[in-house]
């Protein structure tokens, strides 16, 4: 079988989705498909799979509503199959959302990709492996992407894509453009990396926790409320490069490098920074302007403050309940 | 000079307060006083700060109002001097906000102990220096005591209270009942670690971003992208234990270290993780009971979508701006 890269269909074109395996993430992916008008083809090996499906589709449904839903969305466009020759049958993607047991994925996305379609691009949910060690069986592993999305999937725009060794170029655009088309925040990465972006971030985030409660130095419940009323009010709206952009004052990230640029040094958690070199700090001062993208430190610090009020608003209204 | 540690006013009592030092912070909180309704005395030795807090706090008076002013609340309600003692003189508080420099905090707090009222707690904003370390100079440092804000401290509700190895129980006891009392969400620390707990927390992510930026693995609008349109739109409602609690589906957080706790030997950041031992799984676990407090794994996603739901609502709102 040779695969055209240049072959792949429009993401317009695209009217039916396969969601191979229907877990938690799984099922997610599958009640964001129908929510934007596609028709799902679900494959899950269990039985009880499907009944579980249908009840968090229902439970995602008002969710998906309020955020809008595309014409002629509904619940009803998916059929569940057992053999997954059917279930990937005419579809224009493939999500592949199986538990995170290395040998089963290999095995599986070898399955899949010998029953689709050739010019069907096929990705996978996982969190944890690269498509380099998952694509080892695979006949035509240029076809082959991660597709990690955030849990949910159905609520969380964030989808990270990267290939592997074997994956074309052509498939890693073609599924950047088709997470964008259904409406996902695509980071495209150039090249595998352990954990890619955002769970890097998370796991840094957690295995500190993990030590301080090691140490006795805070409790669960102090390091939840850390986040929650502290900078996690910040980040839905500017992420951790901005919001010590914003910590420079007036000079910005080039003024909190050169004045903050010690307590790198410093004992603050238990994972030594790299060194800041001329090249980092440049690299860290020109990204922090490209994103900013004009706007000065007074405007960034109104649209965070105008956002953290909003935050703060719905959650008080969420918290006090139905009036 | 003795201190009766027992002899703190009520919380309640408080009609004055002191800001000494009024750039970013001092100048945040002074809003954040003036909003509660107190009267604010704020000192600073540079001639140009005066005109500087009152922009702020003008700035900061729309935030402040539609979260609701305290009955009698003006930004009338503020003096700025330059002599010390006249700044301390008749408050029931003080919070130093001076620069970080531990020289300057040393000297500044040792001043500042000599001439403020004995029956009164001051503490320092500091984010870096345990006040072990700062209050070597000062008479009377049982009633020192880090009151640690985040940027900006009119909107964010988090301060960490924690003492030195001089300071009183019964200090760091009023301090935290006094920031509990003008509506803030107080983490009270029983010993000192560098960084506190949310700046250990938010410096791990600052750390493992500068290391993928050196490494060329993300760009600083990946970064932040993965942040803001990811973890970050949970993290406002459940923090990362919470997070990885639902994570574990039915399960909870006993099945997610049971089922994902390999992964901590994973390369996905340059921290490593501690040992989970069976006393670090279980203080985790219980931990996240305790702070469920009875929510079933599906209450918690419920209110957690919830929460995401309108936090993308407000935010999609204010970057389509007025209308």
């Amino acid at each position: 079988m040779t695969i055209e890269h240049t072959d792949f269909p429009e993401p317009a074109k695209v009217t039916t989705v396969a969601c191979i395996g229907i877990g938690t993430i799984g099922a997610g992916w599958a009640a964001y498909f129908l929510a934007k008008g596609y028709r799902v083809r679900a494959w899950d090996p269990s039985p009880e799979a499907e009944p579980r499906l249908r009840r968090l589709i229902a439970a995602a449904w008002p969710a998906l509503s309020s955020l809008g839903l595309a014409p002629g969305a509904s619940q009803q466009n998916i059929t569940v199959h057992t053999d997954l020759a059917e279930a990937v049958d005419g579809v224009g993607f493939v999500q592949e959302s199986a538990p995170e047991v290395l040998d089963l994925k290999r095995s599986l996305l070898a399955e899949i990709d010998a029953v689709t379609a050739p010019d069907v691009v096929i990705a996978s949910s996982t969190s944890g492996y690269s498509m380099t060690e998952m694509a080892t069986q695979a006949a035509t592993p240029e076809r082959l992407v991660v597709g990690h999305p955030f849990n949910p999937p159905y609520l969380i725009p964030l989808v990270e894509v990267v290939g592997g060794e074997s994956t074309s170029t052509a498939a890693v655009k073609w599924t950047s453009a088709w997470y964008e088309h259904i409406g996902k925040s695509v980071i495209t990465m150039d090249r595998e990396v352990p954990g890619f972006i955002a769970n890097r971030l998370q796991e840094a985030l957690w295995r500190e926790a993990l030590h301080m409660i090691d140490q006795g130095e805070a409790t669960v419940e102090q390091l939840d409320r850390a986040i929650t009323d502290g900078p996690g009010l910040r980040w839905p709206i500017q992420g951790p490069m901005l919001t010590f952009h914003l910590a420079g004052g007036e000079g910005g990230m080039a003024h909190m490098l050169d004045h903050f640029g010690p307590s790198l040094k410093s004992p603050w958690t238990r994972l030594d920074a790299p060194e800041l070199t001329d090249e980092l700090r440049a690299a860290v001062v020109e990204g922090c302007d490209d994103e900013a993208n004009g706007r000065t430190v007074g405007e960034l610090i109104a649209e965070r403050d105008a956002a953290i009020i909003a935050i703060r608003k719905v959650i008080g209204e969420l918290k006090a309940g139905p009036r």
